[in-house]
């Protein structure tokens, strides 16, 4: 099985976290996201540990929000300690509703709307990673016209290539986030931004891109900014106290991934940042990071219902599912790869090659091609596994399809945290 | 301009159906979704002309939703004596709250759910188009249940190849979508429901693709399908009284998009049929047309505030946008052009060329590459042209921004037909 927490009873079916998922999709229906909070929270403590073993404690893990972001989630990962990095107004409102502390709060964003940085400043954000300078300006604009004196970071593009897909490949200069480093855009933007009376700037931020498999692009982005930090104090006498590194560790989709685990990441990070920090004198900084995937991913599938099998002769085999594009476009959008199972056949040997097929009226509504699956039927249930990021965030009602209901799992129970669409709630806003 | 009621006014502002669109921008904020009703319904006019000449007025157009649905284009095309065609319970029941009379509304899908099929018959919706076995065996049983007998066509490929992109072909015979011709299935399927007690097959239903720009492609679908009437009447004493030809002009995206006019490819494909049906003496069938984009698409434009731009010598100049993938996945999804202008210069020259880069956390979150602009500040409104199909419709929450309010303008003025979505709304089914 793809992950641990995956497992086969005797009657076959498969389970998450000692949840029957046929079980589930009987009781709750289908499309149904299916989360292991015991997962989650194993992952948000694996985070945890490598920072208080390898740095003492000196930093915060704040959850790449966009990955998964519902009440719950901001909830659970709280409760392990972590912050939150969020990138909308949407997604603010949505962790402080939830509860989750203001200061451990990061809020990014490369346009942010002035309503979304008064947000930010009224209800107290701990840090707010600043994008570009009309951004810096009205920052100190409304922070001022507010009488406070935000902590702020800049985003930093490191000119790291880190060997992925391009739309998720975000640390080099052809990025749309941030200041370039190679160019001397970010050293003007540190100028720039410790002037401005209103905000005071706390450190650096580079991402430098998502689902890395590697160790030493993130290795070496540490690097890069601890030598901008010990450029910074060189030309301008300020000595940054924090750096935040971002996310990117990838998971394993399918067998045939073998990405090292987040933890040998964190600590190839934390063992060259100590390095450079030695090396270069420069005081250790508070460190901050911002995983989504590595925490969530894994932690989550989808369960639908075969509606219709096609088969193609000597083309392919369609098998027609009850959701689609809508619930998951990360095929559509990337071609992004997944593993598949029959829910109620799990102990059967995936004999077939099939292309599963959503509802959405487009042909490009597929969940995957050449997938290994067994025989299926209509009426059984087809789970596509590591689904817990970038699907129910990515969600539309394309075709007027209701958003699918979210349950978690914990000690086999589950319990509903996003419950399903109706009909009205699409046509809410309708006039 | 792009289209004929794109027009500049005496201040140099982007001017749609006569409103101002830099006003509209400040009235109602942006990301706007704008759409012009007159040509909405001169769209429609168009389309109804075609048949009522060249036809006799023997058949009806059903306007493709899921291009746009919402419950104001229901009843703008319902007046305009249209029909909708829906593809899920959603666009069902926003058309049927609208005010469309069921008996106009084609229900399609190739996963309906027994919720969906039992919703369709209890509302009696005109026409069901059923799309493989498994499906008209459960339409069969619910029917028997409910006491109804629905009048039903089959969806058919006719294996014609459209020379358009992967991703929107649906006419060959690798597709997710109905019954093979060229394989003898479709015959099969033909026989299997007209044997099933409880649904009445009144006719056949193909579409062969989206946005295509030739004329052939059409002509010919509409002979191989009057050639598979004969056929089905030849071979099992049936002559179905109704065809559907479903949807597919291309619209004019950008300046170097030459579509023919929908009119002209609606001329052809009657006369192709009249044709077909003389040579095999077959009666002239009632025709039913599916259009979406080609009466919404040119109709719309979506309004956007610039946030910063940013210079990277030798490689590119992002201008960054309050909006993006969120509202318009189709640059992600398909890498599809448009045209932009900067609303309120709309009188300068597009002097620039600019990548156009949305507020989403993601590197593909992009409007479009190389796009000819004015130059840009912060500050600015950006429009994106043909943007009323498949932009609303396919928007989602990612990053949980709320999805964009839309307008309608009329005689200068215009009225918001779906309200912005609130913070609230995003969380409301959190639990």
């Amino acid at each position: 099985m793809l992950t641990p927490n995956l497992t086969v009873n005797a009657e076959g079916h498969l389970c998450i976290g000692g949840a029957d998922t046929a079980a589930l999709a009987k009781a709750h229906g289908t499309p149904l996201y299916v989360m292991d909070e015991t997962m989650i929270r194993e992952n948000c403590r694996g985070y945890q540990r490598v920072i208080a073993e390898e740095y003492g404690g000196n930093g915060l893990i704040c959850f790449a929000s966009k990955a998964l972001s519902c009440k719950e989630l901001y909830r659970i990962v709280d409760s392990e300690q972590l912050g939150a990095d969020v990138i909308s107004g949407g997604e603010l409102y949505t962790a402080l509703q939830a509860g989750m502390p203001a200061a451990k709060i990061v809020m990014h964003g490369n346009s942010k709307s002035d309503e979304e940085l008064k947000m930010a400043l009224e209800t107290g954000v701990g840090r707010i990673v600043c994008d570009n300078l009309p951004e810096l300006e009205r920052l100190n604009r409304i922070a001022g016209a507010l009488g406070k004196t935000p902590a702020i970071m800049l985003r930093i593009k490191p000119g790291i290539d880190a060997h992925t897909h391009d739309f998720v490949k975000t640390g080099c200069i052809d990025s749309k986030f941030g200041f370039a480093l190679e160019t001397g855009e970010a050293l003007d933007a540190v100028r720039a931004a410790s002037a401005y009376p209103n905000l005071k700037l706390v450190g650096i931020h580079c991402h430098i891109g998502s689902q890395i498999f590697d160790t030493e692009p993130f290795a070496e982005a540490a690097r890069v900014m601890v030598r901008f930090m010990a450029q910074i104090r060189a030309a301008l006498g300020l000595t940054l106290p924090e750096l935040n590194l971002g996310g990117g560790p990838g998971i394993k989709y399918t067998e045939d991934d073998d990405p090292p685990a987040f933890g040998s990441i964190v600590r190839a990070i934390l063992a060259a940042l100590k390095a450079a920090c030695s090396e270069l004198d420069f005081p250790q900084p508070f460190v901050l990071f911002e995983p989504g995937r590595s925490i969530v991913g894994g932690a989550g599938l989808t369960l639908y219902t075969v509606m219709a099998k096609k088969i193609i002769p000597d083309i392919r085999t369609y098998v027609l599912v009850d959701g689609g594009m809508c619930d998951n476009p990360r095929y559509a959008l990337y071609h992004s790869r997944y593993e598949a199972v029959l829910a109620n056949k799990a102990g059967d040997e995936r004999s077939e090659r099939v292309t599963v097929g959503g509802k959405c009226c487009e042909s490009g509504d597929l969940i995957g091609e050449d997938m290994p699956l067994q025989p299926a039927e209509p009426g059984d249930i087809l789970a596509v596994l590591a689904t817990g990021v970038y699907n129910y965030s990515m969600a539309s009602n394309y075709n007027r399809n209701p958003r699918a209901e979210m349950v978690m799992v914990k000690d086999g129970a589950a319990r509903t945290v996003v419950r399903r669409e109706s009909y009205e709630d699409i046509c809410r806003n309708d006039i």
